[in-house]
Formats: C-alpha cells, structure tokens, sequence
C-alpha cells in the first residue's frame, strides 16, 4: 500500500488547474509524469498534444476476441481559492484520520490512480489482463474538455471499445457502492453589466443613472420565481420526467434526508424547486446558480461609489432530455428581455456539456454492479449524479459505449472545495474493483 | 502662485485614507503637516487626538465685537481601487492641461488648500483679519465622521461661531459659481448572506440548498420596483416636497439635461425615480444604492461552485426631513422581512448623517452669492447637492450656525473615482473667494 500511497502522492503534488493560464506548465508535467508512470508498468503510452492540455492514451497488447474496456479519467483539477480556508496547503498531500487531503484527492486523481493501480496489480500478478483495455485521461475536464471531442473524433477507430468506466462520481454515504447510470449536463455563460464609463461617487450622481450592481442582481433574481422554480421561458420544457423506480428507490437511499444534506452542507435549511424530495432534485431536475457575483467595493470599510460595472458568472445544470445550445439561447432570451433600463447587458457563453443517461440493469451495467458488490462487500446502490461529466455523454454519442460510473468519492469529500480529501479504504476498495471490474467484463 | 501650487501638492502626497487602518499613519502624518502649515501662517494651532484621526483647529486673535467664521473641510481622501483605471499615481499629484491630477485634489485638500491659502494672503497683504476665523479641519470626514460629533460637544464653547463657510461641494459647470443650501443625508449597512458552512460543488449541491449568490441578488433586487422607485415600506413617508421655485430655476442650470448626465457620467442612458427630472433626482429625491457585491468565484475562467456566502454594501442618501436612524430601521426591516428561505442574513449598519437644508437669502447666504459674484465674475445660482457632508447638519444643530456651501469642485473632477482632479483656475478663484468672503461677512 505505501508505494500506492507514494504514487498517489506524487500525482497530487503537482497544481495542474487547467483554467488557470499560469498553470499550463504544471499541467503538462503532470500529464508526463503519468506517461512515464503508465510505460513503467509495461503499457504502451502517447501524450498526444491540443490546442489545450495534453491527452494521455495507454493501452496494453490488443487481442482479437476480447472485450475492450476504456477507463476514462482526468489529472486537472480545480483552483484552490478561497485558500485561507484550507487546513493544510492543497498540493501538499497528507494523511491525517484515515483520508488524504490535498486538491485532487477525490476529483479525479485519487480515483483515477485506484484504477491506474488496479491495472498494475492485476499486471503483477497476472503477467496479463483479461480485456483489452484502453486508459484515457485528459487534462481539461474541469473547463470542460474543449479539446476532448475533437480527439475523440480524430482517434475514433483506436478508441473503439465496448464499455466505459469512470470513477469520477460519488457513493451515496460511507461503506454504501453507488453505481450511476445519469448525469447531469451543464452550460454556463458570464454577464457583465456596464451603465457609467466609470466609478462615480453614490451622492452625486447616485439616483439619476443606473446602479450595474442594482442591475446585475435584478438579471439574477429573475432566474428564480420565489418559490425557487427557475423563471426562464421554456428552460423545463424537454425534462425527462421520473420514473416511479426512480423515485421509490431514491426514496430509501441513506444519507439523503433534509437533516443529512443539512448536515453535510452547513446550510441552515434545504431549499430548491417544490414538489421534489433533495435526491430529486440533485440527481433529475435541473438547476440555474450563479457561482460568482462582484462588483464596486468589496474592500474593508465602506466606499460611497456608483460602480461602472457588475458580473455574474452562471452555471445551469441540465438533465436529460434537455439540450445545452438549446438552454443557452432560452438564457441568453431571458437575459435580453429582463436587461434593465439605463446600462448594458453583454453576455458571454462559456462551456457546456450535454446530459447522461443510460440502462444500469444492461449486461455491463450489471458487471459493474457485481465488481462494486464484491469490492465493497454490499450491494450498490444505483443513483444518477447531481454533477456533470459532459464527456461520458460525447462518448456515448463518438464511440458508442455506455459508462459505468463506479464513483469512489464521499459526499463530505469537499470536491471543489478546501480540503478536498479522499478516504484511504476507498483508494483501497477501488483499486480492487478495478480488478473484479475488468475480470466480470470479460465475461460479458 | 508657485508657492500655492507647492503647498497643495505637499498637502497632496499623504495618502491619508481614512477607511484604511494601513494608513492611519498617514492620516496623522497629514494632520501635522497641516498643523505645521497653519501655525507658520501666525495662526494658533491645536492637533487634537480623537478616538480615531485627529482634528486640527487654528485660529487668530480674536477680538470683541466681530463675526466669528468658522471654515470646515477635512484632510482625509476614499480609497484609490480600482487603481489601475488611474492614469497618473494618485498620490504623486501633476499638473497637466491646466488641472491637478490625484486623490483628494477636489475632494478636499484642494478646494479646503484654496481657503487656508485665501486667509494667507490676506494676512499678508493686510496684516490681520477683518473677522474672528476658526479653521476647523479633520481626517474622518469619509467615514462619515465618527469623532467630529462628540468633538464639536465638547468644544462648543470655543468653536460658537455666526456662520460656517464649506468648500466641499460642486460648481455646475465650469465658469459657473455655484452656492448651494441643501444637501442629502446618509445611511449605509452592510448585509452578509450565509449558506452552507464551505463553498460546495454546484452539480453535487446545486438545486438542494440555496445560493447566498442569489439571495443576496434577491435582496438587492427588493429594494426598488421596475420602475425605479424605492420599495421599502415608508421609505418615502418624511421627504420634503419640491418647491416650485426649486423646480424653476433647476430647470435652467446649465449641465443637467439627460444629455449632459450622459456625457458626464458615459452612462447609456438615465434612469431613476420616475417623474423627476435629473437634477431634481440628486438634489431632492432620496436614493438606494449598492455600492459593492461580492461572493463566490470572481477570478479569470469559470468555477462551478456554490459559494458559502456573498455579501452587499448599501448606502442611502437622504434629503430633508428623513431622519438616518429611522430608514435605517427601516432598511433592516425590510431585508428582514425579505430574507429568502436557506439562507441567514446578517445586516451590519454603518455611518449615518442627517440631510441638511438652510435659507439661501438670508444676510449670510447675501455675502455668499456676493463673494462668488466678484472672484468669478458671474452670478452664482442656487442649488442643493447629492452628496452628504453629515456635519454641516451636526454643525447647524450643536454651534446653531449655517453653512455657506461654496464649492469649487466641476462635475467631471472625478470625485471618489479613478483621475480624481482639479481645477487651476478653480484654485486661483477660491484664495480669491475666500479673502471677499471674510469681508462681505464681516459686514453682516
């Protein structure tokens, strides 16, 4: 386990956040320090180079007859800001109370070395493993992997295979294997909000032109009626209604309650769309969030300025069978209509990602489930994700193949978040599955 | 008028930002300097310490049987953010296309310079005073003046006095003298909307709890109607109705058409409360603005996160007879009342200042409009002003005297922004003014 440790903790070291230019350097040593890693273990390895950041495709000798299985994961990750919030310094792994902590922990790279390592165990063992298998690990997909679809496209005959695995999901609670079969997709734009050419000073000019600050809110509280249904024309239209399965099965999943998700989120109340329990509407309804406002002075103290200018930054997380352009120009629509009198609305789409659907009880589906029960020792639970791997849907659509989504990370894992952190048993259970998982596939 | 310019520019370096603590230093260091000045004109000084930036009085022998004037300014500037809009460094004052560039050249180490300079001369030329003069000079001014209260109780006795004369104001339009009465009151709070104890992904999280992001929007977007009228309940109740000769004689200042706010400001277009012109929304129409929005991810890229918090500042201008302590009440009723469901907020209530309004035509208010009359060779016109200088009302109440409000300040000086500025020939008219105006008021 300590070399496993060893590697994983090298992995994390390196701060490949893929939206942040200055990183662009570290990103790249970290996509060749996996190629080295992966020919060390007898693949046969290309970092294939992007517009972006590199790609990096292993495989092992190919042979006629066999399963192909491509494992999909992603060695970028997220900023780390608001950094005073962290416990210990985010690319400085350690291991404290049975989890690693450090950025990338649990989003992807702690999960993606599981599988990596399960590879390398059964090769030790084995001399061989029992499928073709093809490693596909970008470094974009925390922006959205602008170059994944073009690669994809241009590789489409050396990344032909029959299922997908992906571990880059959650288990519903501790010691509970969750297998998904849904994701949520997303599309996301940025609006900015210009009235004056600059500052002016609130009491001279303050109540005869506009206030962008004033205006930004007004264009974010129009996302929302107030019960917290989303007020876009036309944005619930293509949703995919639940199953009654669906929601009977949600129903008795642990850890989903009003008092857990409190609980795990600090909030002092849950609240979203009426008419659907947490579960619902993290995993089968969509969402509109702003994920950044600024605007005038934030500084400490108070500073009597009319603002020249506002942001928002937006995500909407989409469910099937709802469409990114499609919802993108319904926002844009309503960002036009409600534009208030008196500044400038300039809207700027960033990136999107379709949603993910498909049949956990397939042939693959059901391999999947029995590599998560017998890793874990307990039946999995089978839930769709609130978050959103745009990729597994292009996949889907590119290659043809289903993902089975054998997410390893926890609901208290603080993805996104300071002190990320990933639990060592699932580092451990998942480098198992991927032994059980690659063995039950062959058999399919 | 060398000298002149190099005892302003001198008064200009001190970065005596009041609202940072990081300059506290700063601001004493100012104060002495003005100390130093004051007493090298013959003038006795006192630098009083305060609770927070000193207060600095200078005065002459004073005899039996005259006026006693007392002028006010202060020797504290805003903050300089967003210091990369500035063309020149803000305290490295310039002289360039016959005006002073930097951080309190208007507002109001110019226009107070102009007045300290005004007696100078006189002193020069004749030796004495033909009034008993107090400077009254402090360094909290842009705080809202926190110590100045409690300072002017104290000191009654020694700063009773017949009239104030005030520089702190604006001129409509260059080449215009402008004498105004009236000016807007204060209040400002901070609100701060808590969600979740982190930050939390937005595709795990997002739907199941509110958004502080959008219930801080939310909040904002309360505070007016579509139209630009204030909501919030009894707002409106104890604002003094226009006078219709207010309303004449504004509609004939020069500088106040839609498309000269337009000019002025860059602004797209006006806006504000419906029915009133542009000049009547600043002088007599009380406001609600934010002068700053903050949360979640503001950086260059996107970072789909549910932020924990996000937070506003307000700040309210008011005009006679509304009274800071009760809209201040109500603004916090309302946010109360309006607080969205998920979410805690937090209100923070800031400085306040009354409005002020006096008679332009009485005796004093005659010497004023004369002493502009002769140093700018023009007729003044009679206004009020949007901004607040809480203590003229604090002055009007504890030493029962008026004030003159003689601004030398143009609309486009940039007050409180980016390329702060003023006037060469604003300067020169106001030594000139002064020295009129000490004797026009000893006529009185």
């Amino acid at each position: 386990m300590q070399s496993q440790l060893d590697d994983l903790f090298s992995f994390l070291r390196f701060p490949s956040i893929s939206t942040a230019s200055e990183h662009a350097g570290d990103v790249l040593a970290c996509g060749q320090w996996l190629e080295q890693k992966l020919s060390g273990m007898g693949l046969s390895v290309e970092l294939h180079e992007t517009p972006g950041h590199p790609v990096v495709v292993a495989r092992n000798e190919h042979k006629e007859g066999r399963k192909t299985v491509l494992i999909y994961g992603h060695y970028d990750v997220q900023p780390v800001d608001p950094i005073e919030l962290w416990d210990t310094a985010p690319f400085e792994p350690v291991l404290k109370d049975g989890r690693i902590w450090g950025r990338g922990t649990s989003d992807n790279k702690g999960q993606m070395m599981a599988h990596v390592l399960g590879v390398e165990k059964t090769l030790k063992e084995h001399g061989e493993l029992p499928v073709n298998l093809i490693f596909l690990f970008e470094g974009e997909e925390e922006i959205g992997s602008p170059n994944l679809v073009p690669f994809l496209e241009a590789h489409k005959a050396e990344l032909a295979c029959d299922i997908i695995a992906v571990s880059d999901t959650g288990m519903v609670a501790r010691g509970v294997p969750t297998m998904g079969y849904g994701l949520r997709g997303i599309t996301c734009c940025e609006v900015t909000v210009k009235g004056p050419s600059g500052d002016l000073h609130s009491g001279c000019y303050g109540g005869a032109v506009a206030n962008p600050v004033t205006a930004v809110a007004r264009l974010v509280a129009s996302l929302h009626d107030a019960e917290g249904n989303i007020a876009i024309e036309g944005f619930y239209d293509d949703v995919k209604p639940l199953e009654n399965w669906e929601r009977e099965m949600w129903a008795q999943i642990p850890g989903m309650s009003d008092q857990d998700m409190m609980g795990l989120t600090g909030a002092p109340a849950v609240f979203g769309e009426p008419g659907y329990s947490t579960a619902e509407r993290l995993w089968a309804r969509p969402t509109a969030e702003v994920n950044g406002i600024g605007g005038g002075y934030q500084g400490e103290g108070s500073k009597t300025v009319l603002p020249a200018e506002a942001m928002a930054k937006f995500s909407f997380r989409l469910v099937p069978n709802q469409v990114p352009e499609d919802i993108s120009k319904k926002v844009q629509a309503h960002l036009e209509k409600h534009a208030p009198v008196g500044v400038t609305v300039e809207v700027e789409v960033g990136h999107d990602g379709k949603p993910y659907y498909s049949d956990p009880n397939s042939p693959y589906g059901k391999a999947g489930q029995i590599a998560l029960e017998k890793s874990f020792g307990k039946k999995p639970v089978l839930i769709r994700e609130g978050g959103s791997i745009p990729i597994i849907k292009d996949m889907q659509d590119i290659l043809g193949a289903d993902s089975l989504l054998l997410g390893l990370s926890l609901p208290d894992c603080q993805i996104h978040a300071p002190n990320e952190n990933f639990w060592v048993e699932n580092f451990e259970a998942g480098i198992e599955m991927n032994a059980i998982l690659l063995k039950e596939l062959a058999k399919v």
